[in-house]
């Protein structure tokens, strides 16, 4: 080599370098991602026995049978009842003898709502029995029930408009079904917005849009120095009735029966089991589901295939003898109809430990046929995320992956960085059931269900098993 | 003209002659075809005109209208009730305030079946509250209820399978829906069946393809010689439930108890209103649809809009100021839901004058989109109404034409030979809401009984106008 050949290779040594440190994190991210791409390779196979054992399998119709067992011998499972606490000690006998590790309740302090005798009937302009749910946290009425004439209005602007009539009143909501999201604010806030203009209690249009006369429940928010009014909802069709007889200008009269009342504090448990990791125990993933409901119905959808989902998930890995580097960890919330409680706790109690949470994930929003998966994360993890879904889930036509997560019990982690995932079913009827009696097992389906099982194990096992944790 | 050409011109007439003898009633039924498309033609601006009136006119949304008035001030119209004779009046009134002619009631005695309190409840595997509704003609339980052990079959096979285990027991039916026809063998022999092996009991899964926890009721019929016992009916949800829990081998026990009783016969009526013919006064096309419904919900589809496009159908030719040749009859059945009692009390009353009837028409499968014309008739009849829908009822998307006519209330005329039709709608969810409390406005769409009620004027007024009665 002469001097003008080792110049020249010096030269090209220190572009080289000069590339190389430059522009270090791409570098790194691509490392990174070239190095998810091959665990994802490499976990395949293992997946696609998961995925076989779960659907087609020893595994078949566990989820949907287990499930059944569970609602049905313990029905709904109000937040504060002694019935949850029943259900709590079961899944935690359960969840052991099943195999599972560090099978433990993690104490929660709860509300204690209590629906009571309730009962509405139409006087005038005729005498009719109206289905009705009172909402979480409303107040009861007097033992002899409020007898008083109605307002029906359609939005809270017809309300204010309307302000001057209110008074003494029993104040009706028919609003029109927009979207949960949108429409849920008349169940939220219905009570303190009648209460404000001098209603004596309000009867909201059930929050679906669609209904067999099928009553809906639900929370409600009173706001400090504003009277609390008892509060139900009603079927959509006698909303719609009231508002034809209000258009008519008859005069309604409805008496309102409630026995609900607020009870003391309880103590209840959120309900953890585990399969430890093995290179990197301390480091978690997490899938969730609530197992408190409604008291009305079973609570088999909302939320019994979510938590019992995210039990299958560990579930599956055990009976098929895996074990991934990091911990799997399946959490089922307490207190998550009542206002996220057990989920709060969870994040105070554990928040400090956060850099350690991989990945956490909720199912909340029906074990329909699942798609795919809404992610929260950022553009590199949602990068591997895609490829994760798109190489291991085709075979169960599941590989979607969009955002954001949709999570109600997890919120607090992904807002401080950790990547979220929830399931994408084909939920389009899901409140159709929600907060009703027909929250029972007839919405779920053995085969659905373990295509959601599948998922579920899928993503969090493929995801506890790769040797870097998801960036954040 | 020579000899030979007259002789020719005999043996063509003579041919002639021959022919139209030996073809006459070939003949006479093509000249009436033909006089009968002529007559469509003829009629069809008049048709059109109906039709603009009652879905863009001054008809828009009044069959709506007048029968959300009637259901919303009435609600359900149980037969042998007062409120059912009092809607009765109603019409009666109504019926002539808007302008029809000879409007009358004609007398019915009826079965009065009352309901009384009803509630069933599970009290082991544990205590959950079930959802019935009691059937038609049972008999109530004592007092204080029944509480029995219960059997729960899928089928009347299994059921005599296993008819050593009835006996003092409460039979539950968890049969599957397959069609309203062939699945309701269940809810009208279930109590029978159970009875004649022992069963104190009966409670049947609900004869409907989809349930938000809803109840449906219906007639059920005892049979001479068997004890007749009480019967319900429960939810698909329960009936499920209460199936997966004998199959894991629980003890299941139920509190039935039902005030159900049957009262002396009553005195109902069936509600008539015609335009008089102005040519043929004497013969009748008669519309039709029942007043009467469960005792549940408002039976606002089963059967008020039936019977309210029925009116409308006459109430729209009257305030368009028509007239067509032959008498247009609307009549309302009453005591249908107790067994079509309305419209065998007719027939027995009118059979005399069949050979005067032109064209029975019903409406009782729903009022949703309609589709066409379902028809019994002769090949004839069938070819001229073929014919009618497809020029008259192409403007509305209704020009289909089949067979048969689907009826309740006028079998014994379309029998013995009388043209007979019904409304083809789209009706696929009409057995959700069939006989439950979500049989109320909600699944009534304004627009949508316009083009029913214009359908049902264009075929009853176009047949009453023709100049000759439809073959038969």
């Amino acid at each position: 080599m002469g001097a003008s050949q080792e110049m020249a290779a010096f030269w090209v040594l220190c572009c080289a370098l000069f590339t190389a440190v430059s522009s270090y994190s791409v570098l790194d991210e691509k490392l990174l991602f070239q190095r998810s791409l091959a665990e994802i390779a490499r976990v395949k196979s293992t997946t696609d026995h998961i995925i076989d054992f779960t659907v087609n399998g020893k595994g078949q119709n566990q989820t949907y049978k287990r499930l059944a067992e569970f609602v049905d011998k313990f029905g709904s499972r109000l937040t504060g009842s002694q019935n949850l606490e029943n259900a709590i000690d079961y899944m935690l006998n359960t969840l052991r003898s099943d195999g599972l590790e560090n099978v433990h309740g993690e104490p929660v302090t709860v509300p204690h709502w209590v629906r009571g005798e309730e009962s509405a009937e139409l006087l005038q302009p005729r005498s009719h029995p109206l289905a009705i749910l009172g909402l979480g946290y409303s107040v009861g009425t007097p033992p002899e029930g409020i007898t008083a004439q109605v307002l029906v209005v359609r939005s809270f602007d017809e309300l204010k408009a309307r302000a001057s009539e209110a008074k003494g009143k029993i104040v009706v909501y028919n609003e029109d079904f927009v979207s949960y999201g949108t429409t849920v604010a008349y169940r939220s806030n219905g009570a303190a917005e009648g209460a404000k203009v001098g209603a004596v209690a309000t009867l909201i249009r059930s929050v679906t849009p669609y209904s067999i006369y099928s009553p809906h429940t639900g929370m409600q928010d009173y706001q400090d120095g504003v009277p609390k009014i008892p509060t139900a909802c009603i079927t959509i069709e006698d909303a719609q009735m009231l508002w034809r007889m209000s258009q008519r200008g008859e005069k309604i009269v409805i008496k309102l029966t409630m026995g609900a009342k607020n009870l003391p504090p309880a103590q209840s448990r959120n309900t953890v089991a585990e399969i430890i990791g093995h290179k990197y125990p301390e480091q978690v993933v997490l899938v969730s589901g609530h197992l408190d409901s409604w008291d009305v119905g079973q609570g088999a959808m909302d939320d019994g295939g979510g938590a019992f989902i995210s039990w299958q998930a560990l579930s599956i890995i055990r009976q098929l003898g895996l074990r991934p580097k990091r911990t799997m960890r399946a959490v089922l919330w307490t207190g998550e109809e009542m206002g996220i409680i057990g989920g709060q706790s969870y994040w105070e109690r554990h928040k400090g430990n956060i850099t350690n949470f991989d990945l956490v994930m909720e199912s909340d929003i029906g074990t329909f046929t699942p798609l795919g998966i809404d992610f929260t994360g950022n553009d590199q993890a949602t990068k591997i995320m895609k490829h994760l879904v798109g190489t291991l889930l085709t075979s169960v036509n599941a590989s979607k992956l969009s955002s954001p997560a949709e999570v109600s019990d997890v919120p607090w982690w992904i807002e401080n960085g950790v990547p979220g995932g929830s399931l994408i079913n084909a939920n389009q009827d899901y409140f159709f059931y929600h907060h009703s009696n027909g929250d029972m097992m007839t919405v779920e389906d053995a085969h659905t269900l373990d295509l959601c099982s599948a998922v579920w194990a899928v993503v969090s096992y493929a995801v506890a098993d790769m040797e870097d944790m998801l960036p954040r």
